[in-house]
């Protein structure tokens, strides 16, 4: 029998419903009957050339070089976030696990302090995929990303949810930040954090926070 | 009357001593009677022209751009963070707020999902100077820090912690993500993400935790 997804009505919780982590994310990979995903296009704030502005305008990056437009890296960079995404969704770990730099360290939202490298990572995810109450949102409405030669990161607050077994959305905010940087010409997640705030007072994570 | 600190015995604790948060460095500012600060200097890795090595050798960093020495620039942000440590430990808000940049995005590790902007963030460090039982203690035995032309990340684990009223050292790990962009030749930090993982079955942030 598959095991209760925490997330759906996890113990202790402060409102009993609207949460899933990312780590629920990866626990209804498994699933793959939804393929709900939204990756917001607003960036907050574009690099360019040592200042954050709207613009979409070739420049150069910063006094000594220049380099492929900021617009470009940063398309392939959502691209790939997208693609890490569906492939969550469809339940292909392969493919989600194709966007990680080999050497990859993750600070998940649960369990652990952090997994290093791509194996000890997957090993997580397969862990994440025995909770699955049903399938999956994951939105990220705004992304706000800086790039710097052959590396980048990113910063974003994540809606991330899954359908309970009753077909009801059962979605949170989460903060996810990714770090990433170019090998042999593709951009890979070396480093992402994913977590909720906590309850100083409780000690509980805080799953019902919105966004001001 | 000072409140207590949550992290020095948090209602709801799984272990009920060895914890305190990053939040907690800030809790404790305005004692500032202890200044123990160590951060390591041993990267974990060093990014040079798209891949990660221990060199220290002046390189090329990729195919189009020379630019400083990432050693340099490896040097300057731990400077950064160790000024920004050492005014965290003596009080010193001022000097601990000169080190982002001032549209800083910060997802602490408590209360809140994010803050944006230095005032707002300034306020959530003068709100978590409430809570202090005693000293400060706050290591980072090892950072890796990656950089490319005008930006740059790091992670790390990080043993934060107090002294208790009755001079027990209270000290925990957590994650830490910081992004940073250089500002009129200045590295700042434009984001930074702290965070404790949590137990899905009990929804309690895990502050026991060792690394492996």
């Amino acid at each position: 029998m598959t095991k209760a997804c925490p997330f759906a009505a996890p113990s202790g919780y402060i409102r009993p419903v609207n949460y899933s982590s990312p780590a629920c994310r990866k626990a209804c990979l498994h699933r793959g009957r939804q393929r709900i995903v939204a990756i917001g296009d607003r960036s907050a704030g574009r690099f360019r050339g040592g200042r954050f502005d709207q613009g979409v305008t070739p420049t150069k990056h910063s006094s000594e070089e220049i380099v492929m437009t900021t617009t470009d890296d940063e398309n392939q960079i959502r691209t790939l976030i997208n693609r890490w995404a569906e492939a969550a969704c469809s339940g292909d770990l392969d493919r989600v696990m194709a966007c990680y730099a080999p050497d990859v360290v993750a600070f998940d939202a649960i369990v652990a302090l952090q997994f290093r490298g791509v194996d000890a990572y997957r090993k997580h995810w397969e862990y994440c995929m025995g909770f699955a109450p049903g399938d999956m949102l994951f939105t990220i409405p705004e992304m706000n990303i800086s790039v710097g030669g052959d590396i980048a990161y990113c910063h974003f607050l994540v809606s991330c949810g899954c359908t309970d077994e009753k077909g009801n959305e059962q979605t949170g905010w989460m903060r996810g930040t990714v770090c990433l940087r170019r090998l042999k010409g593709q951009w890979r997640i070396a480093h992402e954090h994913y977590s909720a705030p906590f309850d100083p007072e409780s000690m509980k994570a805080l799953t019902d926070l919105e966004p001001e």
